[in-house]
């Protein structure tokens, strides 16, 4: 059964968006290949037969699926005899808190560092709707966000002082692997490193060093993505 | 063999430990009993042969065990035919992220709306020793730091967003049971209903409801304990 994954796509068909990277990595995780179909901000036209107008969409035969949590849940069940994301109920109601804390702490956090690096990943032709969409959100220009962003970083990072506290015990927060917890957090990471040069972690915070495990995952799959210096 | 559990105790034997309230619902997730042994502030000799000063300690025969999240461990581990308390090393590892964002994010958010409210818990002797440390960390008496508790309480509730989000959606963060990681967060909001009559939650909160729900777990063992009116 062929599979397709509607995903973002900005400038130079850079695949940035960290919704679409956590699906990515869990097709991965399942062995599953996905044909990839590339929507520009304004492209949303393609995904009208979804029924709703964000990415990911997971097309798997007659069944689409939209919302990159949605789409590992039915992975998982679909795909029940490959490898599991979540590891039973109680692993993936803790992975729904990692997302939720992801949406709000982490993607919030990195939304005002990241802004104006995202904005000059975009199509020149999006670029008036992500603007004035993102300054609604913001109350200031993106440029003035960015001037502010050295200021935000100490607070960016000790966000993520629990993260920190697992990965200097832990490989993975799956624990000796990777699971959909990892993908999670890390598709807000590979968004960063497709989209901005701005330096988001230290050498050696233990985040840096999972970082590059992730990359380097699947036989380097999100590494093989043209990103920044880390 | 016979489980032991040593535990902190306040005035009128108030066992308001969030760590002790994890490991006591831990051990009724196993189906465990454990005689328990009260432990005040300025009893830490009891505890001289676990090697530490800090409780819980769990004594299982000849082994002894400290710290919540060890014990957490070592239930599963060694009562491993009994209901899981992680559901498999993926939920494991994600329940050392709850573990650690409770122990900044929640502990961390609570511990200045409870901390004078606390010490009025504590046994008189234990008074100045409570008053110094706590002072110390705080850089305020713990007069001043109540008095500003309302306007620290948004800030708060809104730390909690990710938990919020989880408890919308679903019964406990286990997903339809409770599990451990349910545990490790329920033992900060018992330390606070044993402590402060300080309203933490509005009532339509779904982790107020969440509260109520693990307050019933194990035929009303967290609810037995007298607390303050939610």
């Amino acid at each position: 059964m062929a599979l397709t994954l509607y995903e973002l796509a900005g400038v130079g068909d850079n695949r940035f968006s960290p919704f679409c990277w956590r699906t990515r990595l869990a097709l991965a995780h399942k062995g599953l290949e996905a044909e990839t179909v590339p929507v520009t901000f304004g492209q949303k036209e393609k995904l009208t037969f979804s029924g709703q107008d964000r990415v990911p969409v997971l097309v798997d035969g007659d069944t689409v699926v939209a919302d990159s949590w949605q789409i590992a849940c039915y992975l998982e069940d679909t795909y029940a005899d490959r490898p599991s994301l979540f590891g039973g109920d109680i692993g993936r109601g803790e992975a729904l808190f990692l997302n939720a804390w992801s949406d709000t702490v982490v993607a919030g956090g990195l939304f005002p560092l990241l802004v104006n690096d995202v904005f000059a990943c975009t199509e020149e032709v999006d670029k008036p709707y992500f603007r004035k969409s993102r300054e609604t959100r913001l109350g200031k220009s993106l440029e003035e966000v960015e001037a502010e962003r050295d200021s935000r970083l100490p607070g960016f990072r000790k966000s993520l002082e629990p993260l920190r506290m697992v990965l200097a015990r832990q490989s993975f927060i799956g624990g000796d692997q990777s699971a959909y917890a990892d993908y999670i957090i890390f598709g807000l990471f590979q968004w960063a490193r497709l989209s901005s040069p701005y330096k988001l972690l230290v050498d050696d915070d233990p985040i840096y060093a999972w970082r590059e495990r992730m990359l380097d995952l699947f036989d380097g799959l999100a590494s093989g993505a043209k990103g920044f210096p880390l």
